[in-house]
């Protein structure tokens, strides 16, 4: 394994889909994925993991049962194990995730919003 | 736990300590770490645990014993278990640090630039 530089603007120019997150580089077994949020993605919760999002660019509202939270470029958010969450974005918005390698982007709820698992760019 | 958005600039308003990286969050039994470098670190390798850099703002030098890896803001490099690094900023330089709880910034090296672990902003 060579340690290089990977360059988040470069790696967001390859890819367009919403809501298809890419893995970018590991650490042990943690992925980090960039992906594009554009409109509401649905209510899903994570039963074994908790679940990080640094935003790149644009604004993340992260809905919870009993509030939203608001994410800026320049800001991160851990949503912990199990709690129920749905990523929304007005505009589209860039993000980088960080969390344990197999984890699907749909967790507990499937649906058509599932995308492939481990897809590299 | 209640999930809520963290803002780096403001975290990185609340130190001024080079070399010195400072809790901002975790997931699962990983930590996220605020750092600010300036000058030359320690030769030293993390024999247990591959280790993430993610450039807030300034560039990076990570020095490798066979070559210089540049790392921009808006980049990151992993650097792999028991690889020999040695951090360097001519300027000062904010990162992100990913690694798991536990992880002592001089790794197998010791000496005067070994931070207190775990301390929480």
């Amino acid at each position: 394994m060579v340690a290089s530089a990977i360059n988040f603007a470069q790696k967001l120019g390859l890819f367009a889909e919403p809501w298809s997150p890419r893995v970018i580089a590991e650490m042990n077994d943690y992925q980090f994925k960039l992906a594009k949020l554009r409109g509401e993605f649905v209510w899903h919760a994570h039963e074994d993991t908790d679940e990080t999002f640094v935003v790149l660019h644009g604004t993340l509202s992260m809905r919870f049962r009993d509030r939203v939270e608001t994410v800026r470029a320049g800001e991160m958010i851990v949503v912990p194990r199990g709690v129920e969450h749905c990523p929304h974005a007005q505009d589209e918005c860039h993000v980088l995730l960080i969390e344990p390698r197999g984890v699907v982007n749909t967790g507990d709820a499937g649906g058509a919003l599932t995308a492939p698992n481990d897809v590299w760019l």
